[in-house]
């Protein structure tokens, strides 16, 4: 493994995931047309970074490559996954089987990363019991039960704002986590439980801001 | 409007715009429980920053308000959508008829905040000419045509990573200047283009990351 030292890091600011993810991304893309070796003048080109910021954010973790000789394309790749947590597979519960959660649950790129919907989740009387691909709606009263059957890591929260609060104080008594939200509110977050907020309504406000106010061009938002 | 002043700035910082677009839902929803005004500290209270934040934000786009009498919900409300460009219709082209189109296309919350969808546009043959709402789906061929047409103000491009490269082309000679952006990729985005990516894979990761490392808890991603 090229001499991979991975260490603990006690505090990872989250800018360095995000670029960690997208060099993850941007070296399995190399990896694709058959690149061996990456310089970090180069991975930075093509990340929008700096050589500096790659090397500052690789040695988060230990030390990794050897100066003046790249990076070995396929050992970062599997350097970063394990970093990631992306070497293993996670059980994820859809709870929301709405538009957006339909969207969620048929979309590749989850599985793809390690992602699996091991159980989709509604309040809806009339949704449980339908099929969602190999599965079945169940109620939502039942979360705790469900968690603790399936294993769950980690949930995808596509439900209306009004029914987060209750939902958040069974996920948190279930022991969930990790928790993806799309419910366009603010959550109050327990003890121990990490989320992470997708608002698209917020996206879309920030460009009526830019075309309103004629400024703030470029790249914005994330993966930056 | 209690003296309101509105100045043009510069350079707004993005964090600055999230937080204006959440002080304006919770304003929202103080408005329809008939809240009159509220305290910079209450507001502050609500959306987990500090009344000088609060300030600070405000200051940004002029004076308003009285030192100790607190906002007049209403008229914040109409200040702050002037600011965030709410104050009137966007007209928005969706490029990618698949699931994650039709979510979008579907989710309530875009026209509930004045974004409407215009046009639909696809690649595939199979899909131009299908009804979507009371709109049919049009060949991404004539993206340009169909800008002009529709006086498009923004797009949403939800399509694969592949087909962004000569879609980012079309739309910009095309005149279009923001894009809210679906596809896993980095767009290079051309000059005078505003660009927001919504990454979901990338917020799993950062989920799984932090189940990985076991730090990094608590609340993170968009909306802080």
């Amino acid at each position: 493994m090229c001499g991979v030292r991975t260490v603990l890091p006690k505090k990872i600011p989250e800018s360095a995931v995000r670029r960690l993810s997208f060099y993850h991304r941007i070296l399995e893309e190399l990896e694709e047309v058959g690149t061996g070796t990456v310089s970090s003048g180069e991975l930075a080109e093509r990340s929008g970074t700096t050589a500096a910021q790659i090397r500052k954010d690789l040695s988060l973790f230990g030390s990794f490559g050897k100066r003046g000789l790249g990076y070995p394309v396929q050992d970062l790749i599997q350097h970063l996954r394990t970093i990631l947590g992306l070497d293993r597979s996670w059980r994820v519960a859809l709870v929301g089987a709405g538009r957006i959660g339909s969207a969620l649950f048929e979309y590749r790129g989850f599985a793809e990363r390690g992602f699996h919907f091991v159980a989709v989740l509604d309040s809806d009387d009339a949704k449980v019991g339908g099929g969602w691909g190999d599965l079945s709606v169940e109620h939502t009263d039942d979360l705790e039960r469900i968690v603790a059957r399936e294993r769950v890591d980690m949930v995808v929260l596509a439900v209306p704002a009004s029914a987060v609060p209750d939902l958040m104080e069974a996920m948190h008594n279930a022991g969930v986590n990790a928790v993806l939200n799309f419910a366009p509110t603010r959550l109050d977050v327990p003890e121990g439980m990490t989320v992470r907020d997708v608002n698209m309504v917020m996206e879309l406000e920030a460009l009526s801001f830019a075309l309103s106010q004629g400024g703030n061009r470029g790249r914005s938002g994330e993966g930056g």
